[in-house]
C-alpha cells in the first residue's frame, strides 16, 4: 500500500509552506469569514494538485517563491469548485464532513466559493507568469463547461463511455494537467518537459476520477463518509453504470431508475449488479491504463525522487479506498 | 435629462468593440452554452463599467488593444456577479427579464456564473498588466466579502447608515473604482491621474448604488420590471429604510416586518412611510454628495470630451428612473 506521506517526502517542506499560505487565506478578518473558510479549507483534503505542481517544478529551475503560490492557488481553485459543486449536488456530506452548502445556506456557499476563486486568482497572479495566469483562467472555463455539460445530461440514459471520458477530462483531468504544466512553467522547464508533465497530469486526473466513480459503487460508506450510489441517484452516469448499460441493455434497472427516480430499490439493484459482476475490475483496468499512460509520459524525464514520487502517485490513486 | 448615448459618444467605437468581444464570448460552442450566455450577456445592461474604464483610459496614452479587453472583462465580472446574486435573492426578475436562476436551475446558474468569471479572467490577463490583474482579483474578493456581510445581517434590525455605506462600497463601488483605475493603468496614466480616476469611480459607484436602493422604494414597477420593496422583503436594510428607522425609532413597521416576515401589509406600510416623507429627498441628497465628490476628483484632470462625459455620468446616475 502506497502511503501518501512517503510520496510527499521530497516536497514536504514546500507543502508545509502551501499549508501556511492556505492558513493565511483562512485567517480572514472578520472572524465569521475565517470560520466559514476554515470549514472548507481544512477539511482533510490530500493536496494532490499542489503536490503535482511542486513535483513538476523539480524538473526545471525550481523557484519556491513561484511554485508555492501556484500550488496554493490550485488547491483553492479545487476547493472553490467543490463548494460550488455541493450546491449543485445537494449532497449531505463530502469527505465525511458536512459540506459548505449544508453548513451555510445556498447563497453564502455561492459567494464563499467566489471568494475562494478570487483568492486563487490573487495567488496565481503572484507568479507573474502570463502563460500560467492565462492557463489557469482557461482551466476554470473548461471545468465550468464540463460541469454544465454534466448537468444537461442528468437522468439522460443515452450516453456513451466516450461522452463520459470527455466530461471527466474537463471536470477533473484539466486541473491536474494545469497543475503539472503550471508547475513546470514557473520553473522554466523545457517545452518537452512541460508537455510531458502536462500529459502526466491529465492522465493521472483521468485515473483519479475513474477511481472516484468506481468507489461510488464499490466503496465502504463508513470509510468514505458518504452514501454509495450517489452519482446514479443524482442521475449521473459514470463508467461503471455505463458498462452495466452496455452489457445489460435490456435487463438493467438504470433506465427505470432514471424514469421514476427516488427508487432506492432500483438503485440498490443497480449497485448490486455492478458489484457482483466484473464491471468494477474492468473499470479499474481502464483507470490503470490512464495511470500507465501518466507514467509513460514522464518516463523520458530525468530519474530521481521527483519522478519516483509522480509514478508513485499513480499507484496511490489506484489503491485509494476513500 | 442626460441621455447615455450622448455621454458615450467619445467612446462609441470602442464600446462597439466591447460588444463584439462580449459577442465572441457569447458565441460559445456547444450551442446550448451560447444560448445560456446570451440570456445573461445581452439582457440590456448599460455597460457603465466598460464606459468608465474606456473614458479613464483617455487621460493617458490610450491603448485600445488593452482598454477594450479590460472593459469587456469588467462587464463580464459584473454579469457573473449578477448571475450569482440572483441565486441568492431568488428574485423573479432583474432588469425586467427573467433572471438566470429562473431560466436555469440553481446549479446551472452557479456554474454559468463561474464560466463568466473565468472568461473575465482570460480577458483581463490579455492586458498583460500585473497590477491590473491583481486589482481585478482583489476586487472580486472585496465584492464577495461585502455580499457575505450583507447575508449575515439580513433581517437584522440593528444596523447603521455607516454599516450600509461600508457594504455598498464593497458590493458596488469597488468595481466602479477598479474600472476607472484599471482604465487609467492600462493607459499608463500618471499616479495622480490614476488615483483621481479611482476616486471618481468609487464615488460614482456609491451614488449609483444609493440611487438603486432609492428606486427600490420610489421606482415605478412597470418601468423597472421588478416589484418595489424587494430589498426590505428580503431583509436588506438600505439607506431609505435606515433613515426611516432613525427618524421613527418607535413607530416604523420594519422591526415587525423583520420579525414576522412575509407580511405584505407591513411592507406596503413601510414603503408608504418612505414615499410620503422627505426620506427619498434626503437619500438623493446623499447620492448627490457622492456624485459631487466624483466630479471634484476629476476636476484637476485635463478638460475635454472624456472629462465632460465622466461628469455627465454622475448626472445620469442621479437622474435615471430604472
Amino acid at each position: 500500500m502506497t502511503r501518501i506521506a512517503t510520496l510527499y517526502e521530497p516536497i514536504r517542506e514546500e507543502l508545509a509552506a502551501v499549508e501556511e499560505t492556505l492558513a493565511a487565506v483562512g485567517k480572514a478578518d472578520p472572524p465569521w469569514l475565517a470560520e466559514m473558510l476554515s470549514a472548507v479549507l481544512f477539511a482533510g483534503g490530500k493536496r494532490m494538485r499542489p503536490a503535482v505542481a511542486l513535483l513538476a517544478g523539480r524538473f526545471g529551475d525550481y523557484r519556491r517563491e513561484l511554485s508555492v503560490p501556484l500550488a496554493a492557488a490550485l488547491e483553492l481553485l479545487h476547493t472553490a469548485s467543490l463548494v460550488h459543486d455541493d450546491i449543485i449536488d445537494s449532497a449531505g456530506t463530502r469527505r465525511g464532513r458536512p459540506t459548505a452548502s449544508s453548513l451555510f445556506d445556498n447563497h453564502a456557499a455561492v459567494v464563499l466559493g467566489d471568494y475562494i476563486f478570487a483568492q486563487a486568482a490573487v495567488l496565481v497572479a503572484q507568479t507573474g507568469n502570463a502563460e500560467v495566469i492565462r492557463l489557469f483562467a482557461q482551466t476554470m472555463i473548461i471545468m465550468a463547461e464540463a460541469e454544465l455539460a454534466e448537468d444537461r445530461v442528468a437522468f439522460d440514459y443515452q450516453q456513451t463511455t466516450a461522452d463520459y471520458l470527455r466530461r471527466i477530462k474537463g471536470k477533473t483531468a484539466a486541473l491536474f494537467a494545469v497543475a503539472a504544466q503550471g508547475g513546470a512553467l514557473v520553473a522554466n522547464a523545457s517545452r518537452e518537459q512541460t508537455e510531458a508533465l502536462r500529459s502526466y497530469g491529465e492522465n493521472l486526473g483521468m485515473a483519479f476520477q475513474i477511481v472516484d466513480d468506481i468507489l461510488d459503487f464499490s466503496g465502504d460508506e463508513q470509510e468514505m463518509g458518504k452514501p454509495v450510489g450517489s452519482d446514479l441517484m443524482q442521475g449521473t452516469l459514470t463508467l461503471p453504470s455505463l458498462i452495466l448499460i452496455e452489457r445489460h441493455p435490456d435487463d438493467n434497472p438504470v433506465r427505470a431508475l432514471f424514469e421514476e427516480r427516488n427508487r432506492p430499490d432500483l438503485l440498490a439493484q443497480a449497485i448490486a449488479m455492478v458489484r457482483e459482476s466484473e464491471i468494477i475490475e474492468e473499470s479499474y483496468r481502464m483507470a490503470r491504463d490512464f495511470g500507465d499512460r501518466a507514467c509513460a509520459a514522464v518516463a523520458p524525464l530525468s530519474e530521481g525522487t521527483a519522478r519516483t514520487a509522480l509514478e508513485g502517485l499513480t499507484d496511490y490513486v489506484l489503491e485509494r479506498r476513500t
